[in-house]
C-alpha cells in the first residue's frame, strides 16, 4: 500500500468546515469574520515522549490532545490540524487503531484534519493545531497582575506518578496505577474551560511540563512572582497518599503531562470561576497568589509555603527537553 | 542552556505580522479581509530525507523551501510558518545555522516564524507554512482540461543526478556535480511564480516527487490524461549529457527534489505564460498537453512520446515513501 493510498484510506475525511482539505499542495481555511486564528505545533517522538511501543490508540488521542490543550490555554476553539506522520513501515493494523484514536477526539471537539504528510523514518509525530478565537479576545501568558488569585483546574501529579510507576521509581497498586494511567496516556484538553475564561482570567497557560515550569512563564511573561500552598494543590485520592514525599512532591509540582490550566484572575472573579467550575463540573482550585516583583531574596519568581507555614527548598522546575 | 533559552536565542524574531508570535501557547494571525489562509506541513528526518551530517545552514534552507513551494503551487502568498525540531542535544553551532539558513530564505520571502517546538531527539524537523490567497483563487490539482498545455518551469532532474553522484550511481565532474548539488540543497521555491499564475493557470501542482507522480496527481484529481514530449522535457546543460540515458531520463522523469511548479493552462493563454516567463526571467517549458480520458490500453493516464514518435514504456512512477 503506497503513502497515498494510506493517506487515502486512514486519513481522508470530509472536511465542510474547510474550503479545501487534504488531497491539495496545501489545505484551505477561512477564518470567520471578526476572529483571529490560533495555531500551534508539537512534536511527539518514540522514546522521547511515548514508548515505541505505545498503544496506537492512546498515543492516536494523545497527539490531538497536547495540541488542543494549547488552544484551550488561549480560549480558542479548535477547527483543523494537520497531522505529519513517521512511521517505520506502514503498518495498517497501526494506522487503523491511531487514526481512530486521533478521529475520536477530534470529533469530540469539532476538530477536521485539513492535511500533513507521511514518511517512512523513526516513529514521530508533529500535530499543528488550528483554532479561531474573537480578535482581541486571546488568553496570554502576559497579563496576570499583583493580587490575582491563581487558580489550576482539575488535579495535579497522577501522570508523573503513573510513569514513575513505569519506570520502578513507586510501586503503585494494578487500580491506582490504571487510574493514572488514564491521565498519562488519555488526557482530557480542557477546551471547554478556556472558552469559558475568555473575559475572567487575567493570564493562561497549560501544565504540560510541570506546575512550577508553567506556571513560571506566566510569571516571566507578566513581570510578577507567586505565592503558592503547597496544600490547596489538588491530587487525586492516589497521588494523596503520595503528596509529603519526595516523589509525590514532584509529581505535583514539576510532573509535568497534566494538560490542566493554569489560569490567574483578579479576586473579583471568585464568584465567576466557581459559577464555571459548577457548569463544567471541573474542580477549579484557587492555589496561591501573584505578587510584584520576585517572591525571595534569591530572586526567584515563586515561591510554595507548606502547611507548617514555612517556605519549601525548590530545587525542581519542571521538564526541559535539554536541561 | 536549556529549550527555552535555545528558542529566545536561535529562533524568536520580532513578528510584525502576527498578533502575536513565539512565546506563548498559540501564535495569534490574523487574515486580510477576503483572503483565504493556505496551510501545509511538511516533515524531513535525517536517514529518509536529508544525511544527518547535512551543512546545517542548506538544511535550515531547504526545510523551508520545500514548504513554501506547496504554497507557491496554491499561488498563495507566504506569510507565516512554525518549526519543529528535534536535536540528538542542543549543539549550539549547529542551531546558529540552521536557523541563519531558514531566516536567510524566509527573509527573502517574508516570512515570520510565529512558534513550533524544540525537542531532544533523533535529528528531524517539520516545517508548518501558512499564507494567505484571495478567496477563492486558489491554483488546485483539479482544474486541467483536455486540451490544455502542460508547462513546467526551469529544468528537471538535476538534483536527482546530485544524489545519483553521491550515492555512486553515476561520476559526475567536480563542476558538474557542484552546479547538480545546489538545486539538492538549495532549492528556489517558485513562490513569484506560483502569484502571477492564479487566473491563468487551470492547475498547479510542485514537482517534489518526480514529473510523472506529481503530474499524475493532477491527471487523477481532474479526471483527465496527459501526453508527453520527452524531447520538450527542459534539463540543465549537465543533465543534458545523461538524458538519453537510464538514469538520466529517470532523474527527469521520477527523480524528485526538483520544486519547480508543474501547470496546465489553456492554449489561449500561451502568449501569457511566455510574458511571465520573461517578466520573471525563468524558462516555462511546454511539455505536453492534457488530453481526455486515460492515455493508452493499460489505463495509464500519461505517456511519454520519444523522438522517433514511440511511446516510451514507463516504469517508475516517481517516489513513493512507502512504495
Amino acid at each position: 500500500m503506497s503513502e497515498f493510498d494510506l493517506i487515502r484510506r486512514y486519513f481522508t475525511r470530509a472536511t465542510p468546515g474547510a474550503e479545501l482539505g487534504v488531497g491539495d499542495d496545501a489545505a484551505l481555511l477561512r477564518v470567520a469574520p471578526g476572529m483571529e486564528m490560533a495555531v500551534s505545533s508539537d512534536m511527539l517522538l518514540a522514546g522521547t515522549h511515548f514508548f515505541a511501543d505505545a498503544d496506537p490508540f492512546m498515543l492516536g488521542h494523545k497527539s490531538l490532545a497536547v495540541n488542543l490543550s494549547d488552544l484551550a490555554a488561549m480560549g480558542a476553539r479548535p477547527r483543523w490540524a494537520l497531522l505529519s506522520l513517521a512511521l517505520p513501515q506502514p503498518d495498517e493494523a497501526w494506522l487503523q487503531q491511531f487514526s481512530a484514536g486521533f478521529f475520536s477526539l477530534a470529533d469530540q471537539h469539532g476538530v477536521e484534519l485539513v492535511g500533513g504528510d507521511t514518511t517512512r523514518g523513526p516513529l514521530s509525530l508533529c500535530v499543528t493545531i488550528m483554532g479561531e478565537v474573537p480578535q482581541g479576545a486571546a488568553l496570554r501568558r502576559s497579563g496576570a497582575q499583583a493580587g490575582d488569585d491563581i487558580w489550576v483546574s482539575g488535579t495535579l501529579g497522577d501522570a508523573a506518578l503513573a510513569l514513575a510507576h513505569l519506570q520502578g521509581k513507586v510501586q503503585l497498586t494494578e487500580g491506582e496505577f490504571a487510574a493514572c494511567a488514564q491521565r498519562l496516556h488519555r488526557p482530557e484538553p480542557r477546551v471547554a474551560l478556556g472558552l469559558v475564561l475568555r473575559g475572567i482570567a487575567s493570564s493562561v497557560i497549560d501544565v504540560s511540563d510541570g506546575l512550577l515550569a508553567d506556571l513560571g512563564h506566566i510569571l516571566e511573561c507578566s513581570g510578577v512572582g507567586a505565592e503558592l500552598d503547597f496544600a490547596a494543590l489538588p491530587v487525586s485520592p492516589v497521588l494523596g497518599g503520595h503528596k509529603s514525599q519526595p516523589l509525590g512532591r514532584h509529581c505535583v509540582l514539576a510532573g509535568g503531562d497534566d494538560y490542566e490550566l493554569c489560569f490567574t484572575a483578579p479576586v473579583s472573579q471568585r464568584g465567576a470561576v466557581s459559577a464555571i467550575s459548577q457548569q463544567l463540573g471541573l474542580p477549579l482550585t484557587r492555589i496561591g497568589s501573584i505578587v510584584s516583583g520576585t517572591s525571595d531574596i534569591l530572586g526567584r519568581s515563586c515561591s510554595v509555603r507548606t502547611e507548617d507555614g514555612s517556605i519549601m527548598n525548590i530545587m525542581e522546575s519542571g521538564y526541559d527537553h535539554f536541561a
